[in-house]
């Protein structure tokens, strides 16, 4: 089947159904918090490309649904508590959990998503206990990259090869389960399930860049977060991190001008990028990673348009 | 097998060696707090409880050891999130992990040892899909027991059946999980399942409100945690909530006393509970509760001697 906006919103729309009603009744100081970190105008993009891998693998939306949305809960989790975390104050424009509530009950609303996922996974009807045994260590790899990230923040030096750990750990590892759980649930056999999850690895490493430049280069309206905060906080990216290699002392005068002017800093950084070439740098590593994740495609045969089309797609947003 | 004191701390030897083992490569950031809440003093009841289970169901430790961990794990992570949020600055006469670290790597680090409970779970010899459904129920319940336990703290008025809905997820759940998982992992089947589940919630809940009553009947030194704050917070005990349906004004009186004199507040509280009945009826219903719960070991048959025995250790702690 191609990859229609129509396909694609019935995808999102059946995830959407299924979020909305899997937890409904319990305490509701846990149930309201849940149901409203999972009705954000999230794009869906992770469950979506579990569906997607399922289906080039020769399985059926029905056995992959479980998987996708405990990928989706896993996801949200992360985002719920990476906000308190970094005191973030909005989420897809509006309020986040820890604000509209207080962190203790946007910390157990994120725990009970990361269990609800789980329980979510138990209800395959098939091959749950590889899915649940994927899940785990891929839950594992992305709070790492979470505990790296964190780390990286308070260090002055990050270099590229730790850079592309940690995004490989905290992004790679969630595309990586979602692609990996699609080709499980469709009953793939063990190459063609490693296959996918290489092909998610990779797209993961490719969107995280982009999303690096995306921040830097697009204004903060249309990433619907913070950027200011990032960089005040001197968050590595990828962008950051060549910078603070080659031209610490440059970098170093635009963030500190950034702290008493937030867009003459912001300016001055663009030009740092631009200048030395470490934008177009960036751009090639996303194209050229892309072209990897295709590769990965090409065992898994017809079927797989699918998926390049998805990865084309979720990498020209708003380009 | 007698339980004997050496046979006790046989049994909490091999449970730290694999706990101390479990995780030990990764970011020093997860790592190390990870290791830190886990080398604490703990007594480590819940998985002797799910090792005694499985060996009264017939079954060897080494079915059951990475149950029983993967239930020390869950309890730890519940313990590291529950201390950011009461704010509890010690824990097992130690700092806990957000006062040595901070708030953000006490999140992470209960996260990833939620996680590690999982991984845990799938290195079982056996029977690993039923292990991690019911691990995922159990989980679930007992972030519930912690919402019900958050919401009652805002609230002035909490029945009985409410405050015994909120300990029955809070505490039984957890001690349910670790009797459920050992009667699974040693492969019993569904009926003594049941009757060893229904054994560790009935315990759950006597050591509940055993632990109500040490709280405010034994000084803070033994029970390492802070009373005062307790007090202060208004968090519902047994006692509070017998206290608050009857003597509501008295209460008030003994509470605002505590917030300018903790000795003198204290000393109230105690004799509104005793001249009135409450601390007896709370001992009875301990006694009571016990009873039920050794009522469901004898579908166990013989084997489950070494759970009466085990129960009325851990009942007979502090007296």
């Amino acid at each position: 089947m191609s990859l229609t906006p129509e396909r694609l919103e019935d995808l999102r729309g059946r995830i959407n159904a299924r979020l909305g009603s899997l937890y409904t009744e319990g305490p509701s100081l846990l149930v309201e918090p849940v149901r409203y970190a999972l009705s954000g105008a999230g794009k869906r993009l992770r469950p979506i490309l579990t569906l997607l891998t399922a289906e080039a693998c020769g399985g059926g939306e029905e056995d992959a649904l479980q998987a996708a949305v405990s990928v989706e809960l896993l996801h949200n989790f992360t985002l719920v508590h990476d906000d308190i975390m970094d005191r973030d104050h909005t989420r897809h424009g509006q309020a986040s959990v820890h604000t509209k509530w207080d962190d203790g009950v946007a910390l157990l609303a994120g725990d009970a998503m990361l269990v609800l996922a789980l329980a979510e996974l138990h209800k395959s009807p098939r091959h749950t206990e590889a899915l649940a045994s994927s899940f785990a260590a891929g839950a594992l790899a992305v709070c790492e990259g979470q505990a790296l990230d964190k780390e990286f923040e308070s260090r002055v030096r990050v270099s590229l090869d730790e850079y592309n750990r940690m995004i490989d750990l905290k992004t790679g590892s969630m595309l990586a389960l979602a692609t990996e759980m699609g080709a499980i649930a469709a009953g793939a056999e063990q190459g063609r399930v490693e296959q996918s999850k290489q092909f998610g690895a990779l797209l993961g490493r490719a969107f995280q860049i982009q999303d690096d430049l995306l921040e830097i280069y697009s204004d903060t309206d249309k990433m619907g977060k913070s950027l200011g905060s990032d960089i005040l906080a001197e968050k590595k990216t990828y962008l950051m991190v060549l910078a603070l290699d080659r031209f610490p002392d440059e970098l170093a005068r635009a963030v500190e001008r950034a702290r008493t002017d937030l867009d003459t800093g912001l300016e001055l950084l663009r030009r740092i990028f631009e200048r030395n070439g470490l934008k177009r740098q960036a751009e090639e590593t996303v194209q050229n990673t892309i072209s990897e994740a295709r590769d990965r495609l090409e065992s898994l045969g017809q079927g797989s348009q699918v998926l390049a089309d998805f990865a084309d797609l979720i990498l020209e947003r708003d380009r």
